[in-house]
Order: C-alpha cells, then sequence, then structure tokens
C-alpha cells in the first residue's frame, strides 16, 4: 500500500495530506442551518452537516493530493450518527480516488489489536461470509503496549496490502513528558513478570525512548516492505524537527506522517529533516489550515463561508507550493 | 464517580468487573444461528448475535457484580451495526444498574483527547442542544502523548463525574518493552522542540517508565478526588505482581482496575498487592472466564451452550469467592 500511496504523492507531486477533522465550528452557518432544519439540533443533524461540508471540501481538492486524514474523535463525537458519516466519508473519498489514512490511534493487547486492525483495515469473518467494516487504506498506531499490540496490525496489513503509520514523536506540546525521557537501550522486560533492574545500567547507551520507540518501527517495518519502503510507517510531528532529524536517521525505509505544519506551529522549512534524499518519506498533514481556510487570513478576505470548498483549494495549492518550494 | 463504583464494589462484596467483550466464537450455535438466519451473515447479524448474548449473561449476573467493561474493540470489528450493539449494551446495562467502564483505551493530542471524553462520557454540543453520544461512566485512557492528552478526558470527568483509568503497565506479555524500560526520573522535554539530553544524567534516579507514569497519573488524580480515592484510576495488569506492588504503593489514592486475571494467568493470590489495607482500591476484571464459562472446564460439563449464562453467573460466583478468600 506505501507504494500505491508514493505513486499518487509523485504523480501530484505533493506530499500532502487534508486533516478532514469537521470540529462543529469550522462549519459554515449555511451547512448547519440546512442540516439543522432537516435532523434537528441532534447527532444525525450534526453528522450531516460534516458529511455535506467534508463532500463540498473532498470535491474542491482530490485533484490535488493524494490522500486524506480523516481524524475519526471528531466523529466518534457525535455517536452512531457520526461514525456513519465518518465510513460515508471514507467511501466517498475513494470514489474520488483518494487514498485514506484512518487517524484513529488504536493499539491494545494483541488479539484486541487484531479486532480493531479487521475493522479499520482488514474483513472481518462471519459465518462463511468476509466483510470490510471500515476499509481504510492507513491507520495510526499507539505503540505503548509494545510488540503483540502492533504486530496483529501488520499482519492484517500484510494480508490485505495496507499499512500504518505508528506514534513515534507526536506533535501535541506535551509529547516529551513521556517521548523525550531518557531511557536505556538495553531491551526492557518481556514475559517475565519481574522487574529487571538491569545491572551495571550506568554502562549502556542512553537515548530518548521516542528513539527506542523508532527502532522498534524500523524492525516491524521489516516485516512488510513494499518497494524502498515499508508498509509500516511512523509519525512525527512537525513541530519538533530535532527529534524529525533524528527518527529520519534511525529509520530510513520508513515513511513519516508529519502532522502539526500550519496551524499547530509547523513551518515549510522545518520539513526538510523529514525528507530522505530521494524527495521521498514524509507526507505533511494539514486539518485546520486547509478545511478552515475561510476562515483565516489571507483566505477569508477573498472568500465567503459560501465558498469554504474553493477557500480550502487555495490552501492546499499554497500548501503544495510552499513545501515545495521550502522543504527541499 | 469513584465513590458510586466503591459503594457498589462494597455493597456487592464484589471487587470484580464482567469484561463483555463478546469475540463470535465465544457465542454458542443457537444464537448464532438465530441472529443469522434474521438478519444473514453480515455485520448486523453479528452485531444481532452480540447483543443478544450480552442480555443473557447480563441478565445472569447483574445482582452479583458492580460493573462491567465491553471491550470496544469487538464491537468495532462489526462496523457501524457492532457500535449499535456496543451503545445497546452500554444502555441495557444501564437499566439493570451497572456501572459501565468503556475499554477504549483512547488517547490524542489536547482538542483531539476532548472529542473522545465528550464521546464517551460527556456531552456534545449541538446548536443549543447537548447530548450524551455513548455515556458511560468510566473510560480506559493511553498516556503516550502525555498530560495534554489525559488533562482534557479529567475536565470532562469533573464536569460530569465520571471517571478514567490511565494505562500504567499494561497484562500482555510485550507490555514490558517500553513500559518497564529504565528511565531517568527528571522530567522530559516540554514544548521546547529540542532534545533535552539530560547533563548529568548519571546522577538522577532511574525506574521504569510505568513508574514515571504512574506518579503522572497520581499527580492528575489529585485533580479530581472524589472522597479517598480519585476519579483517575489506572490500569496495572494482574499478570504483574510485582509492577502491581510498586504502582499500589505509587499511587495510594488511585483505584487499580485489573485484567489479566483468568484466562490471561493472573491468579487469585497474586492479586493481595493491588489492594489497599482499606480493603478497597482494586477493581479485577476478567471477560473470557466469565463470557465463555460454558466452554471451559469446570463449568462445561455441568452446562449446556444453551445454558451459556447460567455458566456465566457460577463462574462470576467462583470468581467473587476466590478473590475474597485468596486476595485479601
Amino acid at each position: 500500500m506505501i507504494s500505491k500511496l508514493i505513486d499518487a504523492i509523485v504523480n501530484k507531486k505533493a506530499p500532502v495530506v487534508a486533516g478532514l477533522d469537521p470540529n462543529l465550528k469550522f462549519i459554515p452557518e449555511h451547512i448547519l442551518k440546512e442540516a439543522y432544519g432537516e435532523r434537528g439540533e441532534t447527532l444525525e443533524g450534526a453528522a450531516d452537516a460534516i458529511l455535506k461540508f467534508n463532500k463540498g471540501i473532498i470535491d474542491a481538492t482530490c485533484d490535488l493530493i493524494p490522500a486524506v486524514k480523516p481524524q475519526i474523535a471528531m466523529y466518534e463525537q457525535f455517536g452512531i450518527p457520526g461514525l456513519m458519516a465518518y465510513k460515508d466519508t471514507v467511501d466517498y473519498c475513494h470514489e474520488k480516488g483518494l487514498i485514506v489514512i484512518a487517524d484513529v490511534k488504536r493499539g491494545d493487547i494483541g488479539s484486541t489489536s487484531e479486532s480493531y486492525a479487521l475493522a479499520h483495515l482488514g474483513k472481518v469473518k462471519i459465518g462463511n461470509s468476509k466483510v470490510s467494516p471500515f476499509d481504510a487504506d492507513f491507520a495510526t498506531v499507539n505503540p505503548y503496549l509494545g510488540t503483540d499490540g502492533v504486530k496483529s496490525f501488520i499482519d492484517v496489513c500484510n494480508e490485505n496490502d495496507r499499512g500504518i503509520f505508528v506514534l513515534v514523536k507526536t506533535s501535541n506540546p506535551s509529547s516529551g513528558e513521556f517521548q523525550d525521557r531518557m531511557v536505556y537501550e538495553g531491551e526492557g522486560s518481556e514475559d517475565t513478570g519481574e522487574l529487571d533492574k538491569l545491572e551495571g545500567a550506568e554502562e549502556t547507551a542512553q537515548s530518548p525512548l521516542f528513539e527506542v520507540v523508532a527502532k522498534k518501527v524500523r524492525e516491524w517495518g521489516e516485516t512488510s516492505m513494499d518497494g524502498t519502503y515499508s508498509n509500516v510507517g511512523a509519525v512525527v510531528g512537525a513541530t519538533y524537527p530535532s527529534q524529525g532529524e533524528a527518527a529520519r536517521k534511525l529509520m530510513p525505509n520508513t515513511y513519516i506522517l508529519v502532522p502539526g505544519y500550519g496551524a499547530q506551529g509547523g513551518k515549510a522549512s522545518d520539513l526538510k529533516v523529514f525528507f530522505n534524499k530521494d524527495g521521498l518519506g514524509a507526507i505533511v498533514n494539514s486539518s485546520r489550515g486547509i478545511i478552515a481556510a475561510y476562515t483565516k487570513e489571507p483566505y477569508s478576505e477573498r472568500f465567503k463561508p459560501e465558498d469554504f470548498a474553493e477557500a480550502s483549494r487555495e490552501a492546499v495549492k499554497d500548501m503544495i507550493k510552499d513545501i515545495n518550494e521550502n522543504a527541499f
């Protein structure tokens, strides 16, 4: 699946993904009014508004971008109707030829991770039939539970030609709290039920936790290669370029999904370190910067709320130009 | 909310939670046949079977136990119909007076975590109305993203009298890979965009990562006290009693949700370290051991698949007896 994503990035000259995170406060009044008029100020009304808003943005940008990244929390907060809008969004993106990165940040013990993997990337067996429940192309995965929590995802990826992006260094302000913590490089204990107090620990190498996770991602990735790159990617925030540089070196064949550009503060010049010399290796996400463009300068001067989708198209063009000019 | 859970535990003399993780392979043939007959071998058919199975177990055990813990992955794998069965299960448990711990293991950057928290524990605002999407009493939370990813949950808990259990040391075989890794106690970097290579690091105290997380849980918990205990609890697996002992000492006012008893290998005598001297402080989960009891000795000899719910009731009684006799 990563080779399919790379082909789309190269063809469109756009290492860019649009984050479809439709917070109600980003949705223009005329869409809300129509949806609430038809379905009331209910979960169903909110879900209708989200889907209408998404379709506008997808229609206006699908020829420019290779992929979208819906953040499922924004749909899950509207319960079952919200998740139906999520599923309809995934399907609509596929109809428009877009690759879908499901930002679900799931992760659990092995057998439970398998269920999440089947839900989002695979097929569940029901009697003698097999069904794809949510049918995304990639999913984001939380590594805190270790290998058995991630391996189930990789197995499902290998069976269905799908991919994952594992959280390595996230873009948020508190991400350093645990992820930058200096740790010993030696293996953690596994399955012993005992604390392995490392003997002579002061002599072993030290690195931040996210680097230990990055090395695991590289190792996991070797079990799912698809051309030069692996179907096991990583998430590293644009807001932390020095960690990005370290992560890039530790995972040469890993695609990096980079959130945090734009609204969260990451600049295109910060992105250089995330790319490999082949011009590949990273795909940059922007959510609010694209979907709420009509509310922000310079677009708010040129576009009315009714023209939100056109504003998003302009924002995508500007983002692609910015990255191609300043990130290489 | 934790005081409500404690009252229920004390009243029923049962520090026990039933894990409602309805894998299709645990569901008796007669239920599957009926559901598939009505709805086909479809997501809807699987969801119907799950809900019927759950209701049987809930009816047979609700007078004995204070709480249930549905694992949402088991429902999410059946897409929208599966999640409808999840929501119906939550509502049915509430009708029967049970407290619901949503095992969702969500966690994201602050603003996104807020959406997850509203989805599972709070109310979303839609126009001028407020709606509870999934309406559980507790949710499990992944701490890998740090304070801003957890604080949004706590804020929603404080507004709605709900609680969370933060993953500290999980029950699975690979949990030590990162969670037992020896780390420096000094703070990780926060919001600097730079790697803080700790100077003189060899002189600072060292402890496993899960202990650093445990200390954060205690700190977070102080912002949501509800009597002696906090609404911010922790997850520590029964499969790791020595880590459980360390976690108990580091978080004296934190309730610990203990998975891993029974099918995963944890024994009642291993559970002593998880309880405080007041006989409180821990609630032990069993999933397969309860819901699939009719497939396992000694229950499989006495109960037919048609009597699965009665087998679950016997398994719950035996579990409560085992814990009350051997875990204190």
